[in-house]
């Protein structure tokens, strides 16, 4: 079993394991649409295509690397349960997940994460242990219930099985690209762990190597903007707290770090308000509703911090699952 | 030049006119995504497949009619410019089509349409003149404009141009639901003067014939329901208002009448209350952004009006410029 911390990094899955997860995938993650609108064309002063994850059936693009991880257990395996630990989209994706294989799930949240997201995870069936985000362990946590029912871990990012099920919106997203005639220059994707960007950094090397992948994550929390840059894995200063609370990492992780640092052409930290703009410029532009965590690549694009160069860009929502209240907030501005 | 008020009407448009629609479309209109999402099934109790009319350009279905009536004038006509009267989405729709034409536009509209409608609609460039919907005819003001510039109008939905573009959204379903292996029962269409259930109605008898059509109207604007009940037009009593701004006509339409007396199976009529309930539902669990008029069919499945029999229904969400004042007050509910 791979370490829960990723100290001691298992290989890092190749295009071949992204196009396995694809076929995995088939009738379970749905194809979302790439969208596009003059409306944020011009604001962002590029092409924009929008590869809407929020139309995934938990909201999200998680079900993507929980489907694939889970899939790939033995029947023994999955018959002692799975553990996951997730500030609210993947511990959907794998609860939902975990009822559909008929295998007992139990999801470690943080306290403070969207109660949509508790209620949402709970609603599939799994049961939930939430922990003090500032105090305690959610790794150590998992371990002790490992330990004690012999459950399989799906962890959020640093596993190559979740990292290939993240990547198959890379594949979808260099197919469209081809279908529609286009050739992207850069695919911006918002960051926590670094798992969806990993992936999709893998499938678009092979399937789309015209395209940089850069990584959008929010400020307090780009470790992986500042790892890029110093070339090893940096940690967030403790304190800060930001809107995107699906972003909430420490660090990059150790598999997805090692693929990040070797493939992503850059990445960018995006304020909360800059965040907040951007999902009320997909409401009012594209009416979609994305969550803060969501929202940080298209943040970075309409902001413009994209090299002069470019002139077709992919932007990741990744989800949809908004509290009201913080949607609200957003899409009320002045 | 057909009459304003359409009571000597024109041949209706055929299943071939339809297709000619879509042709004289492609590369203008989107070809909108058909989501599914699990919790909307479990509500409505019928496997719903939500068309997504809100993500064409204007956030509506009325660029397809407006580009086709628009595309088929002779050049000697669009240089005399165009005519449109329209509470918003079909404002927007022909302000748009008439830029992209370099044709001049000038649109009659309710001086209590939304803001949101009225500022997109001289963003494309168009002359915008309000008038009192409760005190005004805007048919007759726009046969005044008429007579001094000799410009072509663009009904919102009686004329045979504007009902056949409408008619390619019922295509698409067919097409849609066909590469997915399904055979719709149902498909529920937003109704306000009629072009785009006749449109859908005409489409779908040659596409897709197992699938009955209905309207859905807000209540104290059911003219089409009454009217279908009754086999003539009926008018809507004066007095009540709507939150479908979108869907507040008198009386249904000559030519589209017509069609829709022949080809529907039916209609229903939604409260606000159900439709806000529908948006609200749009929002938490398709994430996406639906404006009252464009939420009537989903009220009207969500509440189960549908006859029992019913497996697989469309619903077309037809647009997504919603205020966002009525938007919040929508999903803000308890």
């Amino acid at each position: 079993m791979p370490s829960l911390t990723g100290s001691d990094a298992p290989a890092p899955p190749t295009i071949a394991d992204v196009r396995d997860a694809a076929r995995r995938l088939e009738g379970i993650a749905r194809r979302t649409p790439l969208l596009e609108f003059d409306a944020i064309n011009t604001i962002a002063g590029v092409r924009v295509l929008l590869k809407c994850e929020m139309f995934q059936q938990i909201g999200a693009f998680k079900i993507r690397g929980a489907h694939n991880r889970i899939a790939k257990l033995s029947e023994a395996e999955r018959s002692r349960g799975v553990v996951a630990y997730s500030s609210g989209n993947h511990a959907q994706a794998v609860a939902m997940t975990a009822r559909d294989f008929g295998v007992p799930a139990t999801i470690i949240m943080p306290s403070d994460a969207p109660p949509v997201k508790i209620a949402r995870t709970k609603g599939y069936g799994a049961e939930v242990v939430l922990y003090d985000r500032n105090g305690e362990d959610r790794e150590a946590i998992a371990a002790r219930i490992v330990e004690r029912t012999g459950a399989a871990v799906v962890p959020p990012y640093d596993h190559p099985d979740i990292i290939a099920g993240q990547g198959t919106v890379g594949l979808e997203i260099a197919d469209q690209c081809a279908e529609m005639g286009v050739s992207p220059d850069a695919v911006v994707v918002p960051c926590s762990g670094g798992g969806l960007v990993a992936g999709c950094a893998i499938a678009l090397a092979d399937a789309a190597p015209g395209a940089k992948v850069y990584a959008a994550e929010p400020e307090g929390f780009d470790d992986t903007v500042r790892s890029l840059a110093s070339g090893r894995r940096e940690r967030n200063a403790p304190g800060p707290n930001s809107i995107c609370d699906a972003l909430l990492v420490p660090t990059p992780g150790a598999i997805t770090f090692g693929i990040n640092r070797r493939l992503l052409a850059g990445g960018m930290a995006v304020s909360d308000a800059e965040t907040m703009e951007a999902m009320a410029v997909a409401y009012e532009s594209a009416r979609v509703v994305v969550e803060p965590g969501g929202a940080t690549g298209l943040a970075a694009v309409l902001q413009r911090r994209l090299p002069a160069k470019t002139d077709t860009v992919c932007v990741v929502l990744s989800g949809g699952n908004a509290d009201t209240d913080v949607f609200v907030r957003a899409i009320s501005r002045a």
